[in-house]
């Protein structure tokens, strides 16, 4: 079925659902779906409406000229996806390739509709994962002094793949402030720990040495402060004293797979809407 | 917050939505929450819609007569609830307690919103508890000859207690069909394995010799097949060889407890309507 | 059956098993149950081995100075227990029942083996819940001017009753260093976040503010680092932007009763090991 | 760490720790690791014992005809393995790859140890997995006539391949008990159901009609009677009325590819003995 999906948000007021349903109904839209949330405590209302595509019965533009108005006029925040849009998605990845592999094979099995032009990593390990998948592969390393160039070579990369949005697959350099704002692009990563605990590096031996007996991992938007970006997905295994750093991190790459996979989903499925530091996820 | 709730389902069809949102929102309410379901494969469509019960400027009657005849034009299936209307809830019980404790407790907390005018067993073991909470109760023995008398008597304290659910806290005896049919209104039973497995009597037992990694609890409506009414919630925990049938019978006490609140919950709270065999439960 | 429990500790070292094994053979002890662990990234040995108390054919006290020689000349840090000793726990809570509930629900079924003698709090709401346990209950109110004299009246209460094991059941004071030391014995609290995450005061709130996708309790031993001693069990559930801080907080309820309830089962039948600043906990 | 397992049973009986452990003491082992359970139910003791290789002074012959006296002795049922024998694991497959990609990625990444000479499937569909890994793949189409020779033209795969087990992973016929007493070997297979629900074929669209709130997997040996054999491994997500039963196949495929794995790394470590149709996993 293909479907156009809006993601609405404004301040909560009354009348809202039957004000944008009205819209839709009276321009011939079937809903498919809705998905509303009223954020009480912070007086937010969300709302993610999915129409049948086949009753679009004007350009895709004159539909989003029509809703601005209508929005305009009630001060929603919107943005409109069409399913038919295949979005081309950018995989950055260092040395381990679970989460590489996980997404690739979602893809395959159509699991996660997206395409995914290129893989950029700053070794050379993976190339081979990308042969057998026959993506193209770009090593790009980096160090401190010829960041600036890398992240140049990198985000001109995106640009020519029009990449609309970049996951982090354990790409284990932090992106400047700079590259963030140059792309503009969402981009998701995943953070090897269940945070807030174990912000920043080594989650796992951290983890180990404060004898935990969870370890987890999170997705999340990527931002300017490291590992505070809105979450997306979360979740958690049990360990106990058995295992040592190597099993918490062999645990963990079960985790940060399932994590991301869902995550980059959700983002696909338009089922994210970002509000301040927090996401709301319609599941 | 005093809400109405209406809970709806048909065949799915075009425009429900706003359809049924349009109607209250002609009549001045906001709609608080409105959560739908369709359900693709059986081709039915569900909703629970949620409005401010300040916004009623007519009596409750006048709303629903103006609702029926809405409703009668479109085959909708709907039931309304008023959230300022404490339904009174009987639990049946035979020996243990801890699913008694869980409800008495959480409705101590003001978790579980309703009365529980009487709680009745064919045991005296649980008296004390009831005395804890000076809540009546009822013992009333039964075997199979004197079955109809005793449900006869279970019946009438139902109907004197004006009892609009029961909850079968571990009631260790089959409510005969009769009974199911002259009290008329839900009952809800926590059977103690991960339906449908281990159907019938004995499942930790069983659970235990089939050398399961998981034991489980389910809560179900009650109807006249064993175990097989419509599913409300289920969980489960991870077992071992370590654990003998003792062990698993307390595991599952905790599953048993958390499950059947949940349900009882989600019951109380108008987020489950039943299609034939099953439950559509929002959350 | 009737146990006697050594919970041994040390440098890891060729023959251990064997040895201790030995030891009690040569003495003519069935060895019920033993279970080891290895942390060959510390480096460190530990055992716990249960013997049949009807085995014992000398008095305790000689059994402890037999195996204080064996044990002295390999360096074993050990204590012994003997299941027939039934612990004296003292629970200190504030305003919130829930765990307290779920302890002495737990004690009434036998599934908790232990004494719990007097109920302390500083505050007077949960008198109520004392009584329906027939427990003695002490108000004993504190400010931080008052803090000396009122920690001096609880230790005088623990003493009084021969406390073993203090369990902070949702007690909202932190206990002083100069308290700790003077009690002696262990004290377990429940921390209502999944440490170290949200450590200190207001964690659902916080858990609310960063949008976390999931919401945890830490049961630990108390010592002088706020929230930083020894973890003895984890658990989280699931949460989504649905929910407010309060549903949070009630979410967490249960989260927090079943890691306390947990982890005090876990030490009241020795299988908790403390290595500096983590546990074993045997399962 | 080079080890020697010994998987031990029998009838529990007094000083069978100290006797076993003193057995390798006096033959110089040093025991890495040793892990006990006594099923108290059914009078049945079981013993994992790790010696460290390099303490092996004689041939693995000689140990074993040692052992072996020693064993007859007391009636134990054992088997040695040695971590340097790398076993030979033959993969079954039909159409579905995803737990095909599991198994042959963590042979890839070593979390799983052995060899994968030969991948055995009855339709064509997933040579490209195999060739992506360059393993050889033989494609043995299979009807109800052909059953007998197709069998046997797999049988002798397995014998020219010298495989020690069978992995079915996700293949999607049954195998006559003639062909499982003349391979002899174990065979694990993945059951896309929580056994013992859902046995049989179909498993998710019976969940989907039964309206279950959870939905699993189930690994277990294979024995002559379908989805009867002794469990392994068992795991379940949670499921709601949202997802088809498109939702609940392709949730399954996780819950299927963790549990299989899982139980391949069980059993590939020796820490899986089987006693009648149960099994103790020591963890």
């Amino acid at each position: 079925m293909r479907e156009i999906i809006f993601l609405v948000q404004r301040a909560d007021a009354k009348g809202l659902l039957a004000d944008i349903a009205g819209f839709f109904y009276d321009r011939g839209f079937n809903i498919l779906d809705c998905r509303q949330h009223t954020d009480s405590y912070a007086g937010r209302y969300f709302m993610r409406i999915a129409l049948d595509m086949n009753d679009l019965s004007t350009s895709r533009n004159a539909l989003e000229n029509d809703f601005t108005g209508f929005a305009d006029e009630r001060d929603l925040e919107w943005t409109v996806r069409y399913s038919d849009h295949i979005r081309k998605v950018a995989l950055l990845v260092s040395k381990t390739s679970h989460c590489l592999y996980d997404i690739l094979l979602k893809r395959q099995e159509e699991e996660l509709h997206c395409e995914t032009p290129v893989i950029i990593s700053n070794h050379p390990d993976l190339e081979f994962v990308a042969e057998q998948f026959e993506i193209p592969f770009h090593c790009l390393p980096v160090n401190s002094e010829s960041k600036p160039e890398q992240e140049a070579a990198v985000l001109e990369l995106l640009l020519r793949h029009h990449i609309e949005l970049v996951v982090l697959a354990r790409y284990m350099r932090i992106l400047s402030p700079n590259f963030l704002r140059r792309f503009g692009n969402p981009i998701i990563n995943i953070h090897h720990a269940f945070l807030p605990a174990f912000q920043g590096a080594n989650p796992y031996k951290r983890a180990y040495e404060r004898g935990v007996k969870l370890i987890g991992a999170t997705a999340h938007y990527v931002t300017d402060e490291l590992d505070e970006g809105p979450i997306i997905e979360q979740d958690v295994e049990r360990v106990s004293h058995r295992h040592s750093p190597e099993d918490l991190k062999r645990i963990g790459r079960e985790i940060e797979r399932r994590v991301l996979s869902k995550a980059l989903q959700a983002h696909l499925e338009h089922r994210v809407i970002v509000d301040s530091n927090k996401t709301v996820v319609f599941d």
